[in-house]
């Protein structure tokens, strides 16, 4: 065991110092009135009985899978518990995330009272905190988990080391099933279900305290896009890591011949380790104290960008250092990820603000009703898989040109590297949106409100970058998995098996393959729907029941919407989660180890479209409908503005709940392929 | 040459006879009042004038293709010939389909004064006609042209005369471009022109004769569901038969080694040819005497059995005879495909009719509004890709199982087999729709107007039957002709390459195949709304500038409007016909070959899944309009109607124009594969 790798706790722990320190910086602030600390604390609460309430299912899951890879597995016990470990920890950095942002958001708001520099202060460092939690758990769990292992069998080669390490991944993605498409549907129901009765039956505002399922709205917010998120790119992150470690395993000796295996092995580590460091440096980068939105971006631009140059620079040394001759070949592979990342990014940035083109024609496009906004938005959504296809198509071309298969899953975690601050910037989005609606509950001044809107505006563009950098990453993440699959169901003595398209298992594989993310994206959908409709039907009966509640004289009850948006939620992914672990395995054992990958690749090309498609098309109709509401084609209340409406709640699924569902379908497919590789063999 | 072939020109002849025969049952009828000649010539005048245009730019893109291929492959004169032949009698085909159907619609009105088993007689003989008319020509086209070939060149080896052939199936391709793209385009812009000025603005009804727009839209009907669906499935047809040709070429004398290999080759050709007479028979038992809807679908049902039990039991004797000991596992491939596509037109059927469960789901989510049924019908879309991709999954298992990779190619001339009376089925049905129109604008009594409204419904099924079998031959088409691109980029002397998805080029090549179309579909959608627009302008004008117009005393500009549409149509087809040509070329010239089949997989696996689920959701759309308006939940003018509406007009690009398109994309660039292999070699 080489001593670097003692690096990677360290800088972890580094990064996990970092967050209780921001979390120091949130607390600081004050909470302010009694109404906000009233609204804060029922939303504080609501997403603490979300958490605890999911994480019990989480439990049962986690178990009942444990035992079945503990039985099932050559090295089953010690594959169950980094599968555990990896959860465990995942769950631990939502958890801390959650709690972090539902009590940033009152203090949001409060700081807001005095200037947008507090008030942004304030969010950026609850953001940090969850970035700084899911990178600093994830890299210290998979770099002790790795020494522990490595102590445990010393005896055993790299390659069956690594393999035990893959069940954290697993530990990861199944965290990440349940937080993404349980806290997908969660979200959106509480959202669909606010508004269909609040703003269309009863007609009182947005966020307006009177609505029952106001407090599950703003939880949703969080179990979405903290919570969610957070998991999601956790399950990239050490996915891609260990994706490259089990390729460096297998391929070290023939790929490159003249260095330690070893330092091929602990490479994505210390990649990892350096970023964290370097989004720490850049953390503090992130400052302001003007007052336009512009001034807010560049002060996220100006902290990524050092992030992004300090790893740069130390990739190139690293990589020269411990990988000699081939060094510079496996950089270019890293940095080709980093801007692949960073351009994907751009680009759903350019399809759903209303600065540009597209969104604006969606816009437009109101004008003539319903239908043609549906349509227009429908199509900018399929046109922007464009770039994003010959970004990954380029990236992939020149990682794998300059450093073969392994060069690939390095530029997966180059991309990712960077992620404690970049999730950070993603993670500060939904602390100002509360802030935001904690200050319209508790009847703030309009300059404070303004404040909140600024900084929420800023959150939507950040948001959007977000959410196509987690899709690019999980379809890069996603394709390293798929590599180490085919090296894992390759018999040792032997080259690597084909997955030859011309065979017909293969080929069947791939059809079906292709299939899975409509299905799921479908069921996701239909699920949003049912759960909704729970919420309209409890809101409308508290509506009838409770009396004065509508002359603000009584309360209404905000738990019990948050208690069936919870249960929908866990109960409805219950089949899409089933469908995701069950499909491979049941490919995999009745068509062959090569139909299996075929199914991987289908999924993954036509998942990558359809998550691109859906969410690009779903931000686009929201920005749509903001754009008509600042006054243009008629403003708020005109025929466009109905039309704008419909189309943005077209979108919510589709962005919020099936687009990003299928990031988790395609990692968690292609890591249960993983880890049940010695069953197909 | 075996002598076997001369049945081939031989029962073409017969079809042709047939559909001549069937021509005389139309114009047996007459034409009826003045008013209904007027606008019967309107309609037929109409859609001559879209033709001539079309044609011409048709005739200049074959030119310049042809001269393209003549120099560029190494047989390319003979290739340009074949080429030239293809697309010319694919264009005669839809020629007499539309000439037909434009004279048979007022026949069919006239016919339906005297009772429904006269009017049902002469719209089935019109679909005849046009079924007759593709399967004739495009089988007589395809064995002369072998014949032709064979006897020019004599000391050819066969794989070399099959080869050249292929240039027939890319001339059907060009076509099916125009058609159904182009045809798309024109069938919708003249459609949502006409309703979103008429119905919506000027508050007039559907097939008022005072809107200007009215001739195209019926005109339109005759354009996509006549000549775009009959070049799509004669491409098809056309399309499976060289394409097993080419694969017997290729791997008879290794796969079947005890047989003579020119039987291998010529087995689709016979099967085909038979298929001709079976469909002959089986349309005389196409007749009822009763007044129901079920009347008419049992008497298709009768025809379409008869057809499949005939080919079933002489597929049988000829595979015996012709290949031996391989007869009987050949057998099995044919009726597997026969038996994929019967399944998969009843899946469609499931998903899209309002007496399943799928569409009244979504018109019971029009109840809350527009935006829950685009969400509804949207993901009921996406879950119907399940069964087909199992169903196709099945075939085409049992067919590689049977019969390798020609028995997949078999399969797919076993799906198109009764094609003849299969696609007479569903070119009955928009005679059927126009007929309806007629009726309406020429004032007939109710009791007319309810026989071509029982008509039409059946249309609608069977239309709805059809796209999905449309769907599910394009993608056996192109897989066929994927393994032989696979073949024809093959070394002669060596085995078949492999295209091996964990090759970087070729992951490539997947990812960007599955993107494909995605963005085909937003260009071909966005195309829709740019020509409709253009429609509505001209509508607008007219309503304002032609005096007495709306009182009835004046009568608009028909031409101007179908002018319109076709000019929009041809110009916006370009961009994607652009697309769907040079995509393979470019990649199998910039990454090679295996990249290419790479690309070819891609968009088979992704374009089925989008194509299905564009065309259900786009007829469920429909169907659950159409159940409101039948008096449920609230029934017309309702605020469920309204949504229903919006649905109705998101689908009809999705059902009509996108969805249909891309069949020809994946077929298209296949064949575009197979025709240029020798430049990726």
């Amino acid at each position: 065991m080489d001593g670097i790798i003692y690096l990677a706790p360290l800088c972890a722990l580094l990064g996990l110092l970092f967050a209780g320190y921001s979390y120091m910086k949130v607390k600081k602030e004050g909470e302010g009135t009694e109404v906000m600390k009233k609204i804060a604390a029922a939303i504080h609460t609501g997403a603490m009985v979300y958490l605890n309430r999911q994480y019990k299912a989480i439990a049962v899951f986690v178990v009942v899978l444990a035992v079945v890879l503990a039985f099932l597995l050559p090295s089953g016990p010690l594959t169950a518990a980094c599968f555990v470990l990896g959860a465990g920890l995942s769950a631990t950095a939502g958890y801390i995330g959650m709690y972090t942002a539902t009590h940033a958001n009152v203090r949001t708001t409060n700081a807001a009272r005095r200037g947008i520099t507090e008030a942004f202060k304030v969010s950026f460092a609850s953001g940090s905190v969850m970035g700084m939690s899911v990178v600093g758990l994830g890299l210290f769990g998979l770099s002790v988990a790795f020494i522990g292992l490595s102590a445990v069998m010393p005896a055993a080669p790299q390659a069956d080391v690594v393999n035990i390490l893959a069940g954290f991944s697993l530990g990861a993605s199944s965290i990440a099933l349940f937080a993404r498409v349980g806290g997908g549907i969660f979200t959106k129901a509480a959202d669909v279900g606010a508004d269909l009765v609040g703003k269309v039956e009863a007609g009182i505002p947005e966020d307006d305290p009177r609505n029952p399922a106001v407090i599950a709205d703003n939880v949703g917010d969080n179990v979405g896009d903290i919570a969610g998120m957070g998991a999601d790119l956790y399950e990239s992150y050490v996915g891609s890591v260990i994706a490259t470690m089990l390729l460096g395993a297998a391929t070290a000796a023939v790929a490159f011949p003249n260095v330690d295996p070893m330092n091929v092995i602990l490479l994505p580590i210390i990649i990892a380790a350096v970023g964290i460091v370097a989004s720490i440096i850049g953390s503090f980068f992130v400052t302001t104290n003007k007052a336009e939105s512009s001034a807010i971006h560049l002060a996220f631009n100006k902290g990524l960008l050092v992030a992004l140059v300090l790893v740069v620079v130390s990739t190139y040394f690293i990589t020269n250092a411990m990988l000699g001759e081939y060094g510079f070949g496996i950089f270019v592979a890293t940095i080709a990820g980093l801007i692949a990342g960073f351009l994907i990014g751009q680009i759903t940035e350019y399809y759903t603000s209303f600065d540009r083109k597209p969104t604006l024609e969606i816009a437009k496009s109101c004008q003539t009703g319903a239908a043609t906004n549906i349509i227009t938005g429908f199509a900018k959504g399929m046109e922007s898989t464009l770039f994003p296809v010959i970004i990954i198509g380029v990236a992939i071309f020149f990682a794998f040109q300059f450093a073969g298969l392994y060069g690939i899953a390095i530029a997966a975690v180059g991309m990712l590297a960077t992620l404690g601050i970049s999730l950070a910037v993603d993670a500060y989005g939904p602390v100002a949106d509360n802030a935001g609606g904690i200050a319209e509950m508790s009847h703030q001044d309009p300059q404070v409100r303004e404040i909140t809107d600024t900084l929420d505006a800023v959150g939507n563009t950040t948001a959007a970058i977000g959410k196509g950098f987690a899709i690019g990453s999980a379809a890069l993440t996603a394709l390293a998995l798929f590599s180490a699959y085919a090296h894992a169901v390759s018999p040792a003595d032997a080259p690597t098996i084909t997955i030859d398209i011309l065979s017909t298992p293969v080929f069947i594989g791939l059809l079906i393959g292709a299939m899975l993310p409509f299905l799921f994206s479908s069921m996701t959908m239909m699920a949003v729907g049912r759960a909704a409709y729970q919420i309209v039907v409890e809101v409308r009966r508290q509506f009838k029941e409770i009396k004065g509640l509508m002359e603000g004289k009584a309360d209404p009850d905000y738990e019990s919407c948050i208690a069936i948006s919870t249960n929908s939620a866990l109960k409805e992914m219950i089949a899409p989660g089933i469908l995701a672990i069950v499909a491979p395995l049941l490919i995999g054992v009745v068509l062959g180890k090569e139909a299996l990958g075929g199914l991987l690749a289908g999924s993954l090309v036509s998942g990558f479209m359809l998550a691109i498609t859906m969410a690009n098309a779903g931000g686009a109709w929201d920005n749509a409908k903001k754009y008509i509401e600042q006054g243009h084609f008629g403003g708020k209340g005109s025929d466009a503005h109905k039309a704008g409406v419909t189309g943005d709640t077209v979108g919510d699924p589709f962005k919020d709940t099936s687009g990003p569902a299928l990031n988790i379908l395609l990692k968690l497919m292609s890591i249960v392929a993983v880890v049940f590789a010695p069953l197909f063999l």
